[in-house]
């Protein structure tokens, strides 16, 4: 019953350059088809992927649920340029310049029925749509890309597509903020972790009308970033104290608020002891290993904790909103870009922090 | 067992200056005793104390709920600085300057204990500590008045006396807001009537980070002060059809949340049709009058209608930080000013809105 | 690259018999190709069809969005057995008895990605998937339908096909219980009109831990089955004062929640006098014009007033697993049955009320 | 100003039995005078009080914020009859039988302002009129105590002082699933812990309409009493590993919402395990040490934590009416009895789970 309208421009090759996952560690740049876009779908033009710590998981053949070496494309932080449109696609047009959400649920599950489609229940099923974008399908460290038209969003002129990389990571951010009620207007919030989610949050907290944001890192390059970018106070935690600090700045009370960007496995605990009576926190990294905390004084105090994982809930689009009013500095936190042919160097910087990388993106 | 432990500075009077009213639209200035802060309470030596049209209700003898004529001293909008403690008070200190949340409930009905204290069931009853300042007790068009520390917050010293009276109308902005979930990150809003709480509301959407704000009055004075502020659209619905264009502004589809602040009745109606489906209204205006509206449409479309009343929730608190941090406009929306023995002049401008009075106020 | 994979069981014929509008008050049962099933769909065979008062507005050419006349089959309360499955679907098997959500979103609007379907940006764009069973496609007056798989619950044996009519009617209550908070253990509760959506509300909001729940009508027969259902108190409001009894019923303070389910638009104001300060309204019956109300009551008390259309947010399902608990009473309330060739008459009934009807059906 | 006006019936003697704690380890029944009640307070001669693990924790000197020894009496879950008013009390009358909430905010802290006074930031701090029944005040192992009236709760006749004890405990889980949402119908609910307040959480979460309520203990005795008091599963986690035997039950998914009620190290985790994508963590038991959990679960399937300390919310209100209704069985689990001269047998039978207690009370 549907048929497959595609938009084809004259000038879309038959096949492309795109790197290949072949094996842990083996990622070749290949010749391989442009995909072509189904119901829903758009084709885009990739003008710049970004790269970030589940990249070297999914390279080192730690993430689970991906497709099949010698035929996976990663790469879920890209932007570009729509060139062709499925059946019944009109939210965007070609020529439109996009931003992702990597996270499209399956539709039809009890979850992304509710509106939590980052936890599809249908995760990895491609068969029913749910589709994670250089994660459980091809993604964008390839000429060309497809994704469902709804978890695209169309940027002003304004936007760079250096803006953009860092747009799908305020997604995460404001995504996280929204799970926790998104209501800090006037409230204290301690962020953990001077990564580029890390940095997009110290933003968005402040742009959300937050008093003191207070970023924890051990990297005083970042931290000097993160006051430039609108933190109100940064703490060196391989110097400081942060609980101890954080409990200064907040009359001993702690923050209302409390965010782990980070992922390491002893910042849960730091959280709990720099955050007040009835507040909340917030985990937004991963963990490699089990945590361990006092959760007896979570209980005690009726601290809330709030998780969530990329972006969802329709925050990559309110995101790229604050961007467009000039309300979020992007594109400057790309410190490295190469071309597709050296990706392996790229993920070799992500690893080894070489140069003091903020962002580093593959640039098309 | 509470002893009444004032700290009495030498220089308290005995009696004082302070507006009372006689009667529907009889208001004298007379001497008075200087009140005494109970337990919790402080003594305030005001200011200012700014009016809005609750205060017309009260000289008019319209409003439910106020002492005997011949006692009461109205004025609910005031600020100035701690002069003496109540027993047991440690959360303020004699000599902070306060601004003020007026509504203090009774901490001990259902609703209280809920934190809903501007809905507190025992409304009115003072002997449980229910107090609304200047509408069910005295309040600020006096030299002094006692509060509740809980109701009072201290202001930084960047903050004047002129910018305070305004950051009480920006708690029932934001306290609107925050009562209509307070996430409006990236989202479109409409703000009916460009009076004070109006032109508070339009700067708290925007600092929410709000895309766009859609400011409609009447007055194209107000509008261009709306522009000042930070609405992005003005619309002057004397001369425009505000529905259809703020559908235009939006795509067909209509803001996320439509907000009244003017509370004429013809209003609701009109923000159920500039709403989009699932959208938001948000009414925290009174009605002199039954109001009329399709509210087929909002069930057909799934719009939720909010309402808040004065300020509540903590938000003058959040307010007050957001203008610390010089986000809020504030003192100079204070477009009149008069002294105690002229109150009723300033009364009678409020009324009139001659000369295009914002916010009039009485100075100390 | 989808492929039709329907399982069709040999006993499917080629047409079938079908109820369609001709035009305004004019429907036949006429013959019509037996629809198939795509993607993530099945194919129903109807055992039963309850009727609204939506299909008297369909019926009279009232209702915006139906598909056009001479080929729309309207019916959207419709239950039966699944005799075929589109591709990919594994939710539902063959033979499987199941009840049915009437609106599926599209799926991919802002609306649909954040839960809320009901509410769907794409309303009546079948081409992008949105379906409203009996409203905006074909519907259940006939001997199959087809409907998404995710809009369709398997019911356990102990549920009866009559019961199946009216767990979608409680999916209408319990969706709007659902977006009035959900949590009304130990509140009291009032609901005007004793038509099946109020009675089923009346057992929800039981069965959800509420201690009053006081059911108003002007039908005596219906308050009568309300209290055998579970209501606590009854009151006829052609003889009594709602307002008053229900004040005098809950200590002068008025219910927490009061919801209308009749559409009167007299109810809305009186369901405002007999709320309490900080309660809740909840409306989800349609007006057939405006409505007019004390709105100052609603700001002045902290009043939110919530809405629903039909049945949303999951709520068939968690109101077909109260039925399955024994938890419900449902297939009692069909008091009518027509076979499929009646339909004129059955529609005549659920108009005229004659014969005292709660809800009628199309039994095959 | 506030004179202290005490309806003081005749037989109110001067002095009384209470028990007080001396050290650790070390509580004497003795002769204490019988406090006055203060403004907004009664005074109630106790019927019955309950014990639980908190007791424990304050007998052996663990516990925070305890008033010294020599004077102090714990007891926080006491009922009896109102037998004094304090000032401007109304709300309860002499003569009136009552249950508790022990926690009593200060009403003047932010959180208290907000509604959570169980958090409150004046905890112990008794002149802002902070108190917790028991443990930062004198509470219920005694003939007589003051409390607020606005922390207890008038009890219909039917309604027995063991029933009583019960319903404070039955707040605890209530104030629990309504911090997790409490919207519980039709889902899965898993509660590890068959002790009180894991017994009283079973029957709530079923009369909140969950669908399987699975009970997780090692004590075959206590599963058996959850199953007669409506659990649908019951594992005995020494025999059968409750994360396997859980998502058998859960088609592999898991249930909605997992509740530790027991506060055993281990738990946690096991919930995590057991818990769907999206679904809920509740944890209203304290842990003895820190909690190792696999926290990235949590994160990458975005399930949210939940915490709540004791009775909150205005819950055991709402539990009260609850058990009005003849919904929650209480009484029969008060298992042992013990008059108050024999506190420290009462105290170890507590501690040795000797003949198998579920709910230990001081009868006088």
């Amino acid at each position: 019953m549907m048929t497959l309208q595609v938009d084809n421009h004259g000038d879309i090759p038959e096949t492309m350059r795109a790197a290949v996952l072949f094996g842990p560690g083996d990622i070749r740049v290949i010749e391989k088809p442009v995909p072509k876009p189904g119901p829903g779908e758009v084709l885009v033009k990739v003008a710049e992927c970004g790269m970030c710590g589940t990249d070297l998981k999914i390279y080192d053949g730690h993430f689970p649920g991906t497709p099949p070496y010698g035929a996976f494309t990663p790469g879920h932080e890209w932007t570009g340029t729509v060139v062709a449109l499925g059946d019944t696609v009109d939210e965007l047009a070609v020529g439109d310049r996009v931003c992702i959400e990597a996270h499209h649920g399956c539709g039809r599950c009890e979850n992304c029925l509710a509106g939590k489609y980052t936890m599809c229940l249908n995760y990895g099923d491609s068969a029913k749509g749910q589709r994670a974008s250089g994660m459980t399908a091809d993604g964008g460290f390839a000429e060309y890309v497809v994704h469902y038209a709804s978890s695209l969003y169309k940027m002003a002129d304004s936007i760079s597509f250096k803006d953009a990389v860092l747009i799908t990571t305020a997604g995460t951010g404001l995504f996280g903020l929204d799970s926790a009620g998104g209501y800090v207007v006037g409230q204290d919030v301690a962020i953990f972790g001077g990564g580029p989610v890390g940095l997009m949050t110290v933003q968005l907290a402040k742009q959300l009308g937050a008093e003191k944001v207070i970023l924890c890192d051990i990297d005083q390059n970042r931290l000097d970033l993160g006051k430039t970018l609108g933190a109100d106070h940064v703490i060196n935690s391989s110097e400081t104290d942060p609980v101890k600090a954080i409990l200064d700045l907040t009359g001993g009370l702690g923050v209302h608020l409390a965010i782990d960007s980070a992922g390491a496995a002893s910042i849960p605990d730091l959280l709990l002891h720099c955050t007040r009576r009835g507040g909340k926190l917030l985990l937004i990294a991963f963990y490699a290993k089990p945590v361990t905390l006092d959760l007896a004084k979570a209980i005690r105090e009726g601290i809330q904790i709030h998780t969530s994982r990329g972006e969802g809930g329709g925050d990559v689009a309110r995101a790229l909103h604050l961007a467009e009013m000039g309300r979020l500095r992007c594109g400057e936190l790309v410190t490295h870009e190469f071309p597709l042919e050296n990706i392996a160097d790229a993920l070799s910087i992500v690893r080894s922090h070489e140069g003091d990388p903020i962002k580093v993106a593959i640039k098309f």
